[in-house]
């Protein structure tokens, strides 16, 4: 049974806004209190000669940094870290691929290298959110900017796939519109809404805005990933606006709490849906914080079996194609 | 001098969520608090009978309901509350007109009665956010959902006449996008950063994303109506989720301070910028709260003679047309 097994998680040092040396820095102290995985770390050989680690590491002849163009680097840049932890991930040699680095560039790789699902055209990116009550679990939050409804129809059952498969029961799914009326939105999200409508069970519960998305009513919510970035960006921003305007008026241990509780570092970034393995993209400040919480998001993902679930759960939610 | 009479505030008692007495009831408390305006109301028949009030009453004999078609609302009732609220203003017969109904009907209303500002080709509504600095103005946020590069550059003007006209010096402006890079977003999007590039004075800082809005470091932020409700709904919700964290935790005073420099309904609501007359929106779970703060705003847009300082300062900031 793969989930007893300790998983092996790779992890990409290079070409996020923290330099490879603090990342690692974390990382070790992290494995020190720990013990429940096994890193792989991904590098140039420069900065794993400097670390001198006994971790096991892969040595990468290049990287892929923030401004490269996403396809051009994919191609040119075969033994770039990145493309080095997709291969092994694709190769099952670690279970998990976790990356701070050019979100484009692991997007295309990820389809090239991994693949994606059945039924799945396009990867998406999954941010799960607080709200007053549980977990709310929204895609895609950036890796497509425009979808179409069919696209809209593959997230929704990916979102639906990942809730069940982490234990949900009858999670509840929506559309992020700007009024809850069909008729709302663009053309492409009055189609989806007529395709969603016909989903058994009554998963679905139409559109919702989002100041209702906090309520917790919902599970799911599916989004375009320009809608869904400026959510979750707006989302991130006020939160921290808030948390700032109470550092002086709250005692320091409820503000931990609070923080904890809603302050987008302690979760752990964002998965990336839809391909054959399990990636995850750590949050866009590449904070040493932010990616251990990748860290502890990737072994519960693996310790769950969660690719295999999820893959299951997909042949329930995705519409039949004739 | 205009800024130094009494601002005839019309309101429209109808169509809104809340019960007309109830909306009443709020504004003649308010009313008797603050003898700085004179409340000029309209309402059908049976209403005005009602409420046997000492204020100027209008007499409508219909009104437009939420989910009416605007279009056609507009068409075929122009003896509606809000249709001879804006007849009234295009009459000067009042300074401010103030509705928490329809807002597509105020629109296709404002339009068609008030007519456009020179040089405006769709009004917009202008929301104004708190942030870590001053308040930034956000436009559109739910006018119109897709919007051309054209219009993205007269909302931007909208926003820093906006702005000026309230005696912000050098208001920055940025737009609302998933990225800084001047290649992300919408074609509309790259198209209006090219365009803004060239306004004098380095008051277009570029593109901004919705956690960075919230530092308050830019006055005017611009975005198409589907965007810009998302990212004002989303901030609502995000603060109103918060605020409902904090209810057990922080001692009552401090939870009523932040709540007013937080809380939604502590805004005047959304300006209908672009149409020649002063009229807002009172944020659409009209409470007899935020219809108090509509007042309030209204008041004091027509006691800064808001109107004709908008004008002289479109003429600053709009593309000269050849």
């Amino acid at each position: 049974m793969q989930q007893l097994k300790t998983p092996r998680i790779g992890i990409d040092l290079m070409g996020s806004d923290t330099s490879p040396e603090d990342l690692f820095r974390a990382i070790s102290l992290f494995a020190q209190k720990e013990n429940s995985f096994c890193p792989v770390i991904f590098a140039t050989s420069d900065i794993i000669q400097k670390l001198n680690t006994s971790f096991k590491t892969v040595t990468a002849s290049s990287f892929i940094a923030m401004h490269e163009d996403p396809i051009v680097a994919i191609q040119t840049k075969p033994d770039s870290s990145l493309s080095l932890g997709l291969a092994a991930l694709a190769a099952q040699e670690i279970d998990v691929f976790i990356s701070a680095g050019n979100t484009g560039a692991l997007l295309v790789g990820s389809k090239t290298i991994l693949k994606t699902l059945p039924g799945i055209d396009r990867p998406a990116l999954l941010a799960l959110l607080p709200t007053k009550k549980k977990e709310v679990a929204v895609l895609d939050v950036g890796a497509n900017t425009s979808l179409q409804a069919k696209h809209l129809i593959q997230l929704a059952a990916m979102g639906l796939a990942y809730q069940t498969s982490l234990g949900v029961q009858n999670p509840k799914l929506a559309l992020l519109n700007i009024g809850k009326e069909s008729s709302k939105g663009t053309p492409q999200l009055q189609k989806a809404y007529r395709h969603l409508s016909e989903l058994k069970g009554s998963l679905f519960v139409g559109n919702i805005e989002g100041r209702d998305v906090f309520e917790g009513d919902i599970q799911v919510l599916v989004t375009d990933g320009f809608a869904g970035n400026i959510f979750l960006k707006t989302a991130e921003g006020v939160a921290s606006f808030i948390l700032s305007e109470l550092e002086s008026e709250l005692p320091k241990e409820t503000l931990t709490k609070l923080r904890a509780r809603l302050h987008y570092t302690e979760y752990p970034g964002a998965i990336l849906c839809g391909v054959n393995g399990i990636v995850v993209k750590c949050h866009g400040d590449g904070s040493p914080e932010a990616f251990i919480n990748g860290i502890k998001g990737g072994i519960l993902l693996a310790q769950n079996n969660f690719l295999d679930t999820l893959k299951n759960q997909l042949e329930l939610f995705l519409p039949k194609r004739p």
